[in-house]
């Protein structure tokens, strides 16, 4: 097994943890590689590491869902093309370079695909590329190639724990999780992405890989809900990245059982939907700068879609994202950012009905703000105990010494009753950083 | 005249420049003053400025351009009320509160504007309120009608300065613009601002004052017009305030003179657009922690509508805005919002034609990205070339001496091709910087 250095997640806990979830479903194979290269617009050497997961078998029950950035990367525009082929066999992830709208990228990507083809006796369209980094820079195309043996000589069948690390750039740590199925099968999901959130810079890329028996059309359906409901309900930024993709594979190992076809399929959507809402909260908890996730609910809406809409105008309002990171209750920001939403056309929403509350305490009710001292030293106690490390890093964004990773689970708590409409969403969001800046301002060097 | 420390402008030629637009037009005059108080739901005492603007005589010619948030505060739920009134005589700005949302908040401020009215000689529906801050909280009431007095004392006809001054928040400076007209009439405009400026925190607060002759019908159409040329095409944070207004006055002491009426009015509204623009480049450059003014034309889209909502998804995109910050010309992050904005469905621009350029060095075209490290190289310069001011804050913000105000007029030029159309904007945004999350994170404290 490739061998990867977690030094990054700095608690035995939570290496404990991430290597719990990470057990390979049978039929799976994952390996990477670290390489120093100069990017053809840069001065400076920079590194990338490659990781290639190869199946036994090539299958025909694949999926996936793609940014719908209108400037997608190489690796989509490939990526839509392969939806449409019999059979996928194996992907080959780099980090550094996204291969984004650079020129020949297409031409570069599919290159490298057939070079993996012929190491791993498979077509060349049976290889889906996936890329992310740097938008508008080239792939190394030469030392990627290069590189591709030690990748391949790498693969190993126990752990996802390299893949996970591997595709990571601005990430923290792996997040990586496992559900297990009838019949010893499991599902095994990892995901990157901790900027340009809004899914979808660096870039939210996504694997989901299970040994059970789910036919193509059944699982791609599922995986449409299941990502609707998970990496469409979660906004880092705001930032829709060029090269957003969640893909799934199944290997067709283990046949899904319970009283019938139907409701096995159903279990295993269930289960599906899950794991990718705790992976999606994952990548907000690890994004860039977080200091606090924001849990938004939304209910009483015509429908659900502008439920979610109502929720991502919050979690992308800057001010009160800020407000947020110095833990203070500026619900009037909160009621600000709803009531520019509704100003703006959005969804048909009533600003007439609106009640929010934050940590289960009501800010505003019957047209008005319901504040007094006492309520606002409770929300401001409901802030300290959400923020998730308490840590200030220098005007750098460097700590002296890095915060325990992951330190909890709890979020800071808001609910947006809007009407007596069914639709309802959950939207997870983050606070607004001076860590967010600094990784931001200085990205590339 | 009310005395005001200008000490937040420190140096001598911007005092100066400030003092030469300050000029009142004939029939306006101004007074100021600042009380103590503690707010209803704060433990901590504050300050509050109260500016009151007096015409010697009521007029019926004025207009005013309100917030489309759809929780707007009670000034602009009266403000809208006051347009169908035939007369408006006074208006009393308080800063610190905004007055929104808050329990009896429209009673409250009626009452006040009576206690002017009763002060000047007025009918109460001649006073006009506008407040920025604090959203949520209630306004203090019974402090503020002991302050008035010392307001109208203080009323001047020489200098808008002190009310320019007066209205500020977390403005690092008073931004004020005049405009000669003929026969000695003048239009002086300022304004208030530096976060929740989408028109749209603290909020943004205009005033225009003219001795020029404008019809009340005129004024508005011209007003409506002007606003959205230039109030309406700037953008620091995304948040719309829940306060927004810019209000027009003419005192109507001189007529205005050309070949004919309408083209002497034709005149009036080229200078009156010309300021608001100014004026609202003035509230881009003072934004909460900007750096960087970004300059953004785009061009060939549908209609203007189109060209305009382009510019703001590139003006509001975080990433973009944090590399700028970094003096990182990253232009991927430029595409990636541009990519977005198209892909989420807008406004039917098509993705295929996109020209961008940055500091007139053509980045992408022909559907790829134009860069190499000689143009990587010429981009770093142009956003070095324009910087407002290159001394860092500590990580509280706060400077330990305060870079010179206003440093000089260059911006981030940007420009978008989006096809043959025959749509165009510009549209002003800025970076997103340490200094901008320092004073979100904490500001009502």
């Amino acid at each position: 097994m490739a061998s990867t250095n977690l030094t990054f997640t700095n608690t035995a806990e939570h290496r404990a943890w991430l290597a719990s979830q990470a057990t390979l479903p049978r039929g799976f194979r994952v390996g990477t590689t670290r390489f120093e290269f100069t990017p053809f617009e840069a001065e400076k050497p920079s590194a990338m590491t490659l990781t290639l997961l190869a199946m036994d078998t090539p299958t025909a029950d694949f999926g996936a869902v793609f940014t719908k950035n209108a400037y997608p990367g190489a690796p989509i525009v490939i990526g839509r093309r392969r939806l449409s082929e019999p059979r996928l066999g194996a992907i080959l992830v780099n980090n550094k370079i996204s291969n984004v709208c650079a020129p020949g990228g297409i031409e570069t990507a599919e290159r490298v695909c057939a070079a993996v083809a012929a190491h791993l006796g498979l077509a060349p369209n049976e290889v889906l590329p996936s890329s992310t980094g740097v938008i508008g820079w080239r792939l190394p195309e030469a030392e990627m190639s290069a590189a591709l043996p030690a990748a391949i000589q790498a693969l190993d069948a126990g752990s996802a724990l390299p893949a996970a690390a591997g595709i990571m750039t601005t990430d923290l740590y792996p997040k990586i999780r496992r559900a297990e199925l009838p019949d010893g099968a499991s599902i095994v999901a990892f995901a990157k992405g901790a900027g340009m959130i809004e899914p979808n810079m660096a870039t939210m890329l996504a694997y989901i890989l299970t040994d059970a028996i789910v036919p193509r059309e059944s699982l791609r359906a599922m995986l449409s809900r299941a990502v609707n409901a998970s990496f469409n309900a979660i906004s880092i930024d705001g930032d829709t990245s060029t090269s957003d993709s969640v893909i799934a594979l199944s290997s067709g190992k283990i046949a899904l059982t319970g009283p019938d076809p139907a409701s096995a399929l159903d279990a295993f959507e269930v289960t599906l939907t899950r794991l990718c809402r705790d992976l999606a909260e994952d990548v907000v908890r690890n994004g860039e700068g977080v200091h606090h996730v924001i849990r938004i609910q939304t209910l009483g809406a015509p429908d659900d879609a502008a439920a979610r809409a109502l929720g991502k105008a919050v979690a992308n309002a800057p001010l009160f994202k800020c407000a947020i990171a110095g833990n203070d209750p500026n619900v009037g920001r909160l009621v600000q950012a709803v009531g520019k939403h509704i100003g703006a056309g959005g969804q048909n929403l009533d600003a007439s009905h609106l009640r929010a509350a934050m940590g289960g305490i009501e800010i505003f009710a019957h047209g008005q703000f319901q504040l007094d001292r006492k309520k606002e030293a409770a929300l401001t106690a409901h802030l300290k105990a959400a923020e998730l490390y308490a840590s200030k890093p220098g005007i750098d964004g460097s700590f002296a010494a890095p915060p325990p990773f992951p330190p909890h689970e709890r979020s800071v708590e808001i609910t947006l009753e809007v009407g007596s409409g069914p639709g309802r969403a959950e939207v997870l969001g983050a606070d607004l950083t001076h860590e967010y800046v600094s990784e931001n301002a200085d990205y590339r060097s």
